[in-house]
Protein backbone atom coordinates (compact mmCIF):
# COMPACT_ATOMS: atom_id res chain seq x y z
CA UNK A 1 0.00 0.00 0.00
CA UNK A 2 1.55 3.72 -0.76
CA UNK A 3 1.74 5.95 2.08
CA UNK A 4 -1.24 8.22 2.65
CA UNK A 5 -1.75 11.25 1.31
CA UNK A 6 -1.82 14.38 2.78
CA UNK A 7 -5.05 16.45 3.10
CA UNK A 8 -5.68 19.41 0.46
CA UNK A 9 -7.78 22.28 1.15
CA UNK A 10 -9.33 24.84 -1.09
CA UNK A 11 -12.18 27.85 -0.43
CA UNK A 12 -13.68 29.69 -3.15
CA UNK A 13 -14.06 33.51 -3.35
CA UNK A 14 -17.06 34.69 -5.17
CA UNK A 15 -16.59 38.19 -6.24
CA UNK A 16 -19.68 40.37 -7.58
CA UNK A 17 -22.71 42.52 -6.44
CA UNK A 18 -24.88 40.82 -8.70
CA UNK A 19 -24.98 37.73 -6.41
CA UNK A 20 -25.24 39.70 -3.25
CA UNK A 21 -28.34 41.32 -4.88
CA UNK A 22 -29.52 37.94 -5.87
CA UNK A 23 -29.77 39.05 -9.68
CA UNK A 24 -27.54 36.33 -10.45
CA UNK A 25 -28.02 33.10 -9.22
CA UNK A 26 -24.14 31.12 -8.81
CA UNK A 27 -23.32 28.49 -10.56
CA UNK A 28 -20.00 28.04 -10.08
CA UNK A 29 -19.40 27.42 -5.94
CA UNK A 30 -21.74 24.00 -6.77
CA UNK A 31 -19.49 23.17 -9.89
CA UNK A 32 -16.31 23.57 -8.17
CA UNK A 33 -17.47 21.76 -5.18
CA UNK A 34 -18.10 18.89 -7.45
CA UNK A 35 -14.56 19.25 -8.84
CA UNK A 36 -12.85 19.31 -5.45
CA UNK A 37 -14.30 16.50 -3.73
CA UNK A 38 -13.91 14.40 -7.14
CA UNK A 39 -9.94 15.21 -7.82
CA UNK A 40 -9.17 14.98 -3.48
CA UNK A 41 -9.36 18.55 -2.59
CA UNK A 42 -11.19 19.18 0.30
CA UNK A 43 -13.27 22.27 -0.44
CA UNK A 44 -13.16 23.99 3.35
CA UNK A 45 -14.86 27.45 3.03
CA UNK A 46 -17.11 29.42 0.61
CA UNK A 47 -17.01 33.59 0.56
CA UNK A 48 -18.95 35.61 -1.50
CA UNK A 49 -18.31 39.30 -1.39
CA UNK A 50 -18.94 42.57 -3.57
CA UNK A 51 -17.26 44.35 -5.59
CA UNK A 52 -15.15 46.67 -3.04
CA UNK A 53 -11.49 46.41 -2.97
CA UNK A 54 -11.25 46.24 0.84
CA UNK A 55 -13.44 42.87 1.12
CA UNK A 56 -11.83 41.63 -1.91
CA UNK A 57 -8.22 42.05 -0.47
CA UNK A 58 -8.96 41.00 3.11
CA UNK A 59 -11.05 38.07 2.33
CA UNK A 60 -8.27 37.00 -0.34
CA UNK A 61 -5.83 37.12 2.33
CA UNK A 62 -7.75 35.50 5.22
CA UNK A 63 -8.23 32.19 3.19
CA UNK A 64 -5.01 32.15 1.45
CA UNK A 65 -2.99 32.09 4.71
CA UNK A 66 -5.58 28.97 5.70
CA UNK A 67 -6.33 26.86 2.74
CA UNK A 68 -3.84 25.23 -0.08
CA UNK A 69 -5.75 26.86 -2.96
CA UNK A 70 -8.32 29.96 -3.32
CA UNK A 71 -10.25 29.85 -6.23
CA UNK A 72 -11.68 33.42 -7.07
CA UNK A 73 -14.38 33.86 -9.61
CA UNK A 74 -15.94 37.08 -11.03
CA UNK A 75 -14.81 40.74 -11.56
CA UNK A 76 -11.78 40.19 -14.51
CA UNK A 77 -13.96 41.97 -17.03
CA UNK A 78 -13.59 44.90 -19.08
CA UNK A 79 -16.00 47.07 -17.16
CA UNK A 80 -15.12 49.82 -13.84
CA UNK A 81 -16.77 47.30 -11.56
CA UNK A 82 -14.45 44.25 -12.44
CA UNK A 83 -11.53 44.89 -10.03
CA UNK A 84 -10.73 41.69 -8.98
CA UNK A 85 -7.44 41.68 -11.09
CA UNK A 86 -6.19 45.30 -9.06
CA UNK A 87 -7.11 44.10 -5.67
CA UNK A 88 -5.44 40.74 -6.13
CA UNK A 89 -2.26 42.70 -6.52
CA UNK A 90 -2.76 44.66 -3.94
CA UNK A 91 -3.42 41.47 -1.45
CA UNK A 92 -0.29 39.94 -2.66
CA UNK A 93 1.42 43.61 -2.42
CA UNK A 94 3.00 43.30 -6.47
CA UNK A 95 2.48 45.82 -8.77
CA UNK A 96 0.10 45.13 -12.14
CA UNK A 97 0.28 46.18 -14.98
CA UNK A 98 -0.43 45.05 -19.13
CA UNK A 99 1.05 42.13 -19.90
CA UNK A 100 2.12 41.63 -23.36
CA UNK A 101 1.26 37.94 -23.79
CA UNK A 102 -2.49 38.54 -23.12
CA UNK A 103 -2.29 41.65 -25.19
CA UNK A 104 -0.92 39.18 -28.01
CA UNK A 105 -3.77 37.41 -27.76
CA UNK A 106 -6.29 39.53 -27.52
CA UNK A 107 -5.07 40.47 -30.90
CA UNK A 108 -5.61 37.04 -32.65
CA UNK A 109 -9.47 38.44 -31.59
CA UNK A 110 -9.69 42.19 -31.97
CA UNK A 111 -8.31 44.70 -34.54
CA UNK A 112 -5.78 46.41 -32.86
CA UNK A 113 -8.18 49.34 -33.59
CA UNK A 114 -10.41 47.83 -31.69
CA UNK A 115 -7.65 47.09 -28.43
CA UNK A 116 -9.23 50.40 -26.49
CA UNK A 117 -8.47 51.08 -22.88
CA UNK A 118 -11.52 48.73 -21.53
CA UNK A 119 -10.54 45.58 -23.51
CA UNK A 120 -6.66 46.24 -22.29
CA UNK A 121 -7.98 46.15 -18.80
CA UNK A 122 -8.55 42.29 -19.20
CA UNK A 123 -4.96 42.30 -19.86
CA UNK A 124 -3.92 43.85 -16.39
CA UNK A 125 -1.90 40.59 -15.03
CA UNK A 126 -0.20 41.16 -11.76
CA UNK A 127 3.35 40.59 -11.41
CA UNK A 128 4.61 36.70 -11.38
CA UNK A 129 1.42 35.55 -12.18
CA UNK A 130 1.19 32.77 -14.40
CA UNK A 131 -1.90 32.86 -17.36
CA UNK A 132 -4.87 30.70 -17.07
CA UNK A 133 -6.43 30.42 -20.74
CA UNK A 134 -9.55 29.38 -21.82
CA UNK A 135 -11.31 28.39 -24.61
CA UNK A 136 -14.30 30.72 -24.92
CA UNK A 137 -12.60 34.06 -24.34
CA UNK A 138 -9.08 35.39 -25.06
CA UNK A 139 -9.24 36.92 -22.19
CA UNK A 140 -6.87 34.76 -19.32
CA UNK A 141 -7.52 34.06 -15.54
CA UNK A 142 -4.08 34.39 -13.34
CA UNK A 143 -2.47 32.09 -11.06
CA UNK A 144 -0.78 33.66 -8.31
CA UNK A 145 1.05 32.13 -4.64
CA UNK A 146 -2.07 29.62 -4.09
CA UNK A 147 -4.61 31.88 -5.57
CA UNK A 148 -6.11 30.88 -8.95
CA UNK A 149 -8.45 33.96 -10.19
CA UNK A 150 -10.84 33.08 -13.03
CA UNK A 151 -14.11 34.59 -14.57
CA UNK A 152 -17.64 34.65 -13.09
CA UNK A 153 -19.04 33.55 -16.63
CA UNK A 154 -19.56 29.76 -15.86
CA UNK A 155 -18.43 27.94 -18.86
CA UNK A 156 -15.38 30.05 -19.21
CA UNK A 157 -15.23 29.48 -15.09
CA UNK A 158 -14.68 25.82 -16.03
CA UNK A 159 -12.96 25.80 -19.06
CA UNK A 160 -10.58 28.00 -16.71
CA UNK A 161 -10.67 25.18 -13.67
CA UNK A 162 -10.10 22.64 -16.75
CA UNK A 163 -6.60 24.51 -17.80
CA UNK A 164 -5.18 24.54 -14.11
CA UNK A 165 -6.79 21.01 -13.00
CA UNK A 166 -3.30 18.88 -14.34
CA UNK A 167 -1.19 21.29 -12.11
CA UNK A 168 -3.41 21.24 -8.96
CA UNK A 169 -1.87 19.25 -6.01
CA UNK A 170 -4.39 16.67 -4.74
CA UNK A 171 -4.91 14.69 -1.39
CA UNK A 172 -6.64 11.41 -1.48
CA UNK A 173 -10.02 11.26 -3.03
CA UNK A 174 -13.04 10.99 -0.66
CA UNK A 175 -14.98 7.80 -0.92
CA UNK A 176 -18.78 8.83 -0.88
CA UNK A 177 -21.64 6.25 -0.62
CA UNK A 178 -25.13 7.02 -0.02
CA UNK A 179 -27.42 5.00 2.05
CA UNK A 180 -31.58 5.51 0.85
CA UNK A 181 -33.50 5.64 4.57
CA UNK A 182 -36.59 5.57 2.94
CA UNK A 183 -39.15 6.44 4.65
CA UNK A 184 -37.55 6.11 7.96
CA UNK A 185 -37.85 9.70 9.81
CA UNK A 186 -34.33 11.17 10.25
CA UNK A 187 -35.09 11.36 14.64
CA UNK A 188 -35.80 7.40 14.83
CA UNK A 189 -31.91 6.70 13.24
CA UNK A 190 -30.30 9.91 14.80
CA UNK A 191 -29.08 8.52 17.88
CA UNK A 192 -28.37 5.02 16.71
CA UNK A 193 -26.22 7.47 13.49
CA UNK A 194 -24.58 9.29 16.05
CA UNK A 195 -23.10 6.40 17.91
CA UNK A 196 -21.87 5.15 14.55
CA UNK A 197 -20.23 8.47 13.80
CA UNK A 198 -18.63 8.97 17.37
CA UNK A 199 -17.22 5.26 17.11
CA UNK A 200 -15.45 6.15 13.49
CA UNK A 201 -13.70 9.76 13.93
CA UNK A 202 -12.23 8.47 10.70
CA UNK A 203 -15.95 8.97 8.60
CA UNK A 204 -17.78 12.07 8.36
CA UNK A 205 -21.18 10.58 8.49
CA UNK A 206 -24.29 12.99 7.36
CA UNK A 207 -28.06 12.89 7.47
CA UNK A 208 -30.27 14.94 4.63
CA UNK A 209 -33.58 15.31 4.78
CA UNK A 210 -35.55 16.71 1.52
CA UNK A 211 -39.16 17.71 0.93
CA UNK A 212 -40.32 16.90 -1.76
CA UNK A 213 -44.12 16.50 -2.98
CA UNK A 214 -45.19 16.50 0.76
CA UNK A 215 -43.11 13.51 1.52
CA UNK A 216 -39.30 13.69 3.36
CA UNK A 217 -36.89 11.20 1.76
CA UNK A 218 -33.77 11.01 4.37
CA UNK A 219 -30.39 10.06 2.57
CA UNK A 220 -27.45 9.36 4.71
CA UNK A 221 -24.17 9.65 3.56
CA UNK A 222 -21.09 8.09 4.49
CA UNK A 223 -17.31 10.05 3.41
CA UNK A 224 -13.80 8.99 3.94
CA UNK A 225 -10.50 8.50 2.61
CA UNK A 226 -10.22 4.69 3.11
CA UNK A 227 -12.11 2.40 1.09
CA UNK A 228 -12.40 -0.05 3.77
CA UNK A 229 -13.45 2.26 6.80
CA UNK A 230 -16.25 3.47 4.43
CA UNK A 231 -17.46 0.31 3.61
CA UNK A 232 -17.50 -0.68 7.61
CA UNK A 233 -19.29 2.28 7.84
CA UNK A 234 -22.15 1.81 5.62
CA UNK A 235 -22.53 -1.77 6.45
CA UNK A 236 -22.68 -0.47 10.23
CA UNK A 237 -25.42 2.10 8.85
CA UNK A 238 -27.95 -0.45 6.65
CA UNK A 239 -28.01 -2.91 10.22
CA UNK A 240 -29.31 0.19 12.02
CA UNK A 241 -31.64 1.04 9.40
CA UNK A 242 -32.87 -3.14 9.03
CA UNK A 243 -33.22 -3.03 13.30
CA UNK A 244 -35.28 0.31 13.22
CA UNK A 245 -37.42 -1.24 10.10
CA UNK A 246 -37.63 -4.60 11.86
CA UNK A 247 -38.72 -2.76 14.95
CA UNK A 248 -41.26 -0.87 12.92
CA UNK A 249 -42.79 -3.87 11.36
CA UNK A 250 -42.84 -6.99 13.65
CA UNK A 251 -44.01 -10.46 12.22
CA UNK B 1 -40.03 63.92 1.17
CA UNK B 2 -39.67 61.73 4.36
CA UNK B 3 -36.47 61.38 5.88
CA UNK B 4 -33.77 59.22 3.68
CA UNK B 5 -34.10 55.56 5.53
CA UNK B 6 -31.15 54.05 6.96
CA UNK B 7 -28.97 51.03 5.11
CA UNK B 8 -30.07 48.01 7.00
CA UNK B 9 -26.98 45.15 5.82
CA UNK B 10 -27.27 41.11 6.58
CA UNK B 11 -25.26 38.18 6.03
CA UNK B 12 -25.95 34.67 4.94
CA UNK B 13 -24.45 31.61 7.01
CA UNK B 14 -24.95 28.52 5.13
CA UNK B 15 -23.52 25.42 7.51
CA UNK B 16 -23.25 22.17 5.79
CA UNK B 17 -20.41 19.85 4.72
CA UNK B 18 -23.33 18.89 1.86
CA UNK B 19 -22.51 22.09 0.08
CA UNK B 20 -18.76 21.90 0.41
CA UNK B 21 -18.61 18.68 -1.12
CA UNK B 22 -20.65 19.41 -3.63
CA UNK B 23 -23.60 17.10 -3.02
CA UNK B 24 -26.18 19.59 -2.39
CA UNK B 25 -26.35 22.16 -4.57
CA UNK B 26 -27.16 25.09 -2.52
CA UNK B 27 -31.03 27.07 -3.51
CA UNK B 28 -30.95 29.11 -0.01
CA UNK B 29 -28.04 32.07 -1.17
CA UNK B 30 -30.47 32.74 -4.34
CA UNK B 31 -33.52 33.08 -2.47
CA UNK B 32 -32.30 35.00 0.21
CA UNK B 33 -30.30 37.60 -1.79
CA UNK B 34 -33.69 38.16 -3.51
CA UNK B 35 -35.93 38.60 -0.83
CA UNK B 36 -33.30 40.95 0.73
CA UNK B 37 -33.20 42.92 -1.91
CA UNK B 38 -37.01 43.46 -2.28
CA UNK B 39 -37.60 43.92 1.20
CA UNK B 40 -34.99 46.90 1.23
CA UNK B 41 -32.07 45.00 2.91
CA UNK B 42 -28.61 44.67 1.64
CA UNK B 43 -26.86 41.58 1.07
CA UNK B 44 -23.45 42.34 1.76
CA UNK B 45 -21.79 39.37 2.40
CA UNK B 46 -21.83 35.39 2.47
CA UNK B 47 -20.36 32.11 3.76
CA UNK B 48 -20.19 28.94 3.71
CA UNK B 49 -18.40 26.89 6.45
CA UNK B 50 -18.42 22.82 7.49
CA UNK B 51 -20.49 20.96 9.90
CA UNK B 52 -17.64 22.15 12.73
CA UNK B 53 -18.49 24.07 15.88
CA UNK B 54 -15.34 26.27 15.78
CA UNK B 55 -15.70 27.32 12.16
CA UNK B 56 -19.25 28.22 12.87
CA UNK B 57 -18.69 29.84 16.36
CA UNK B 58 -15.77 31.87 14.84
CA UNK B 59 -18.04 32.21 11.40
CA UNK B 60 -21.73 34.11 13.28
CA UNK B 61 -19.48 36.32 15.55
CA UNK B 62 -17.23 37.87 12.63
CA UNK B 63 -20.53 38.33 10.45
CA UNK B 64 -23.11 39.85 13.47
CA UNK B 65 -20.67 42.18 14.60
CA UNK B 66 -20.39 44.07 11.38
CA UNK B 67 -24.01 43.31 9.25
CA UNK B 68 -27.48 44.27 10.88
CA UNK B 69 -28.79 40.84 10.60
CA UNK B 70 -27.07 37.40 10.17
CA UNK B 71 -29.02 34.42 8.26
CA UNK B 72 -28.19 31.36 8.74
CA UNK B 73 -29.11 28.14 7.24
CA UNK B 74 -29.07 24.36 8.01
CA UNK B 75 -27.63 21.74 10.85
CA UNK B 76 -30.62 22.33 12.86
CA UNK B 77 -32.27 18.90 12.28
CA UNK B 78 -32.23 16.05 14.80
CA UNK B 79 -29.29 13.99 13.51
CA UNK B 80 -25.27 14.16 15.38
CA UNK B 81 -24.36 16.38 12.58
CA UNK B 82 -26.89 18.69 13.23
CA UNK B 83 -24.95 21.77 15.51
CA UNK B 84 -26.16 25.16 14.63
CA UNK B 85 -28.10 25.38 17.86
CA UNK B 86 -25.07 24.54 20.07
CA UNK B 87 -22.74 26.32 18.46
CA UNK B 88 -24.93 29.53 18.52
CA UNK B 89 -25.58 29.10 21.63
CA UNK B 90 -21.49 29.11 21.97
CA UNK B 91 -21.02 32.02 20.21
CA UNK B 92 -23.40 34.03 22.35
CA UNK B 93 -21.93 32.58 25.64
CA UNK B 94 -25.77 31.80 26.50
CA UNK B 95 -26.64 28.31 27.95
CA UNK B 96 -28.77 26.05 26.17
CA UNK B 97 -31.65 23.60 27.11
CA UNK B 98 -34.63 21.74 25.84
CA UNK B 99 -37.64 24.49 25.38
CA UNK B 100 -41.01 23.08 26.70
CA UNK B 101 -43.09 25.08 24.02
CA UNK B 102 -40.92 23.62 21.15
CA UNK B 103 -41.83 19.93 23.22
CA UNK B 104 -45.44 21.31 23.29
CA UNK B 105 -45.45 21.72 19.44
CA UNK B 106 -44.30 18.45 18.72
CA UNK B 107 -46.49 16.83 20.48
CA UNK B 108 -48.70 18.21 17.86
CA UNK B 109 -47.21 16.06 15.73
CA UNK B 110 -44.95 12.84 17.21
CA UNK B 111 -46.91 10.97 19.81
CA UNK B 112 -44.78 11.22 23.35
CA UNK B 113 -43.42 7.83 22.93
CA UNK B 114 -41.85 8.64 20.08
CA UNK B 115 -40.53 12.13 21.51
CA UNK B 116 -36.69 10.18 21.60
CA UNK B 117 -33.62 11.93 22.05
CA UNK B 118 -32.99 12.69 18.84
CA UNK B 119 -36.05 14.24 18.18
CA UNK B 120 -35.51 16.12 21.39
CA UNK B 121 -32.61 17.68 20.03
CA UNK B 122 -34.38 19.34 17.68
CA UNK B 123 -36.20 21.43 20.50
CA UNK B 124 -32.32 22.81 22.23
CA UNK B 125 -32.79 26.62 21.71
CA UNK B 126 -30.51 28.63 23.41
CA UNK B 127 -31.57 30.64 26.31
CA UNK B 128 -32.86 34.24 25.04
CA UNK B 129 -33.79 33.37 21.99
CA UNK B 130 -37.36 33.69 20.33
CA UNK B 131 -38.47 30.45 18.18
CA UNK B 132 -39.14 30.87 14.90
CA UNK B 133 -42.09 29.01 13.33
CA UNK B 134 -42.47 27.27 9.84
CA UNK B 135 -45.58 25.94 8.00
CA UNK B 136 -43.79 22.23 6.84
CA UNK B 137 -42.44 20.92 10.35
CA UNK B 138 -43.41 21.42 13.81
CA UNK B 139 -39.35 22.38 14.90
CA UNK B 140 -38.94 26.06 15.00
CA UNK B 141 -36.20 28.22 13.88
CA UNK B 142 -35.27 30.63 16.52
CA UNK B 143 -33.91 34.54 16.35
CA UNK B 144 -31.59 35.29 18.96
CA UNK B 145 -29.67 38.76 19.02
CA UNK B 146 -29.06 39.99 15.25
CA UNK B 147 -28.96 35.98 14.34
CA UNK B 148 -31.92 34.42 13.01
CA UNK B 149 -31.31 30.30 12.76
CA UNK B 150 -33.50 28.22 9.33
CA UNK B 151 -33.09 25.43 8.52
CA UNK B 152 -31.25 24.12 5.17
CA UNK B 153 -34.12 22.45 3.55
CA UNK B 154 -35.28 25.44 1.19
CA UNK B 155 -39.18 24.99 1.63
CA UNK B 156 -38.80 25.04 5.51
CA UNK B 157 -36.27 27.81 5.10
CA UNK B 158 -38.48 29.85 3.07
CA UNK B 159 -41.37 29.32 5.53
CA UNK B 160 -39.41 30.59 8.70
CA UNK B 161 -37.95 33.60 6.72
CA UNK B 162 -41.82 34.48 5.84
CA UNK B 163 -42.01 33.98 9.71
CA UNK B 164 -39.75 37.12 10.32
CA UNK B 165 -40.10 39.07 7.36
CA UNK B 166 -42.81 41.50 9.47
CA UNK B 167 -39.93 41.87 11.74
CA UNK B 168 -36.99 42.95 10.29
CA UNK B 169 -36.30 46.44 10.28
CA UNK B 170 -35.78 47.04 6.35
CA UNK B 171 -34.19 50.25 4.73
CA UNK B 172 -34.37 51.96 1.56
CA UNK B 173 -35.59 49.45 -1.27
CA UNK B 174 -32.92 49.30 -4.24
CA UNK B 175 -34.75 49.88 -7.31
CA UNK B 176 -33.19 48.20 -10.19
CA UNK B 177 -32.87 49.01 -13.44
CA UNK B 178 -31.68 46.53 -16.68
CA UNK B 179 -30.72 47.74 -19.82
CA UNK B 180 -30.11 45.29 -22.44
CA UNK B 181 -27.09 46.45 -24.77
CA UNK B 182 -27.87 43.82 -26.97
CA UNK B 183 -24.75 42.61 -29.04
CA UNK B 184 -22.58 45.52 -28.15
CA UNK B 185 -19.52 44.12 -26.62
CA UNK B 186 -18.58 45.14 -23.09
CA UNK B 187 -14.91 45.82 -24.51
CA UNK B 188 -16.83 49.19 -26.41
CA UNK B 189 -19.01 50.68 -23.50
CA UNK B 190 -16.91 49.23 -20.48
CA UNK B 191 -15.04 53.48 -20.88
CA UNK B 192 -18.04 55.53 -21.37
CA UNK B 193 -19.94 53.34 -18.15
CA UNK B 194 -17.08 53.64 -16.13
CA UNK B 195 -17.04 57.07 -16.63
CA UNK B 196 -20.93 57.50 -16.02
CA UNK B 197 -20.49 55.16 -12.68
CA UNK B 198 -17.25 57.72 -11.74
CA UNK B 199 -19.83 60.50 -12.05
CA UNK B 200 -22.46 59.05 -10.17
CA UNK B 201 -21.50 57.85 -6.40
CA UNK B 202 -25.07 57.50 -5.45
CA UNK B 203 -25.27 55.10 -8.07
CA UNK B 204 -24.08 51.32 -8.44
CA UNK B 205 -23.74 49.96 -11.95
CA UNK B 206 -22.63 47.13 -13.62
CA UNK B 207 -22.00 45.26 -16.57
CA UNK B 208 -22.84 41.62 -17.08
CA UNK B 209 -21.81 39.38 -19.50
CA UNK B 210 -23.46 36.21 -20.23
CA UNK B 211 -22.42 33.79 -22.57
CA UNK B 212 -25.69 31.24 -24.11
CA UNK B 213 -26.11 29.49 -27.75
CA UNK B 214 -22.14 30.65 -28.67
CA UNK B 215 -22.88 34.21 -28.03
CA UNK B 216 -22.45 36.99 -25.22
CA UNK B 217 -25.16 38.86 -24.15
CA UNK B 218 -24.27 42.13 -22.07
CA UNK B 219 -26.61 43.33 -20.07
CA UNK B 220 -25.96 46.68 -18.04
CA UNK B 221 -27.52 46.84 -14.37
CA UNK B 222 -28.34 49.91 -12.86
CA UNK B 223 -29.05 50.28 -9.06
CA UNK B 224 -30.02 53.12 -6.79
CA UNK B 225 -32.32 54.41 -3.77
CA UNK B 226 -33.83 57.23 -5.29
CA UNK B 227 -35.78 56.93 -8.10
CA UNK B 228 -34.49 60.01 -10.15
CA UNK B 229 -30.73 59.09 -9.80
CA UNK B 230 -31.87 55.82 -11.42
CA UNK B 231 -33.82 57.19 -13.87
CA UNK B 232 -31.24 59.64 -14.63
CA UNK B 233 -28.57 57.14 -14.63
CA UNK B 234 -30.57 54.99 -16.78
CA UNK B 235 -31.02 57.84 -19.60
CA UNK B 236 -27.11 58.34 -19.49
CA UNK B 237 -26.59 54.64 -20.01
CA UNK B 238 -28.70 54.39 -22.69
CA UNK B 239 -27.28 57.36 -24.39
CA UNK B 240 -24.31 55.80 -24.63
CA UNK B 241 -25.32 52.61 -26.05
CA UNK B 242 -27.45 54.61 -28.66
CA UNK B 243 -24.21 56.80 -29.90
CA UNK B 244 -21.94 53.56 -29.89
CA UNK B 245 -24.33 51.95 -31.80
CA UNK B 246 -25.05 54.71 -34.04
CA UNK B 247 -20.96 54.82 -34.37
CA UNK B 248 -20.60 51.42 -35.53
CA UNK B 249 -23.49 51.64 -38.49
CA UNK B 250 -22.46 54.85 -39.69
CA UNK B 251 -25.23 56.31 -42.12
Amino acid sequence: MSAPKKTITAAVLVIGDEILSGRTKDKNIGYIADFCTNVGIDLSEVRVVPDVEKEIVDAVNALRARYTYVFTTGGIGPTHDDITADSIAKAFGVEISENPEVIEMMLTRFKREDLNEARRRMARIPHGAQLVKNRVSTAPGFWIGNVIVMAGVPSIMQSMLDAVADKLETGAKMIIETIDAGGLPEGQYAAGLGEIAAAHAELSIGSYPSFTDGKFKNQIVVRGKEAGAVANGVAKVEALLHSLRADRTPI
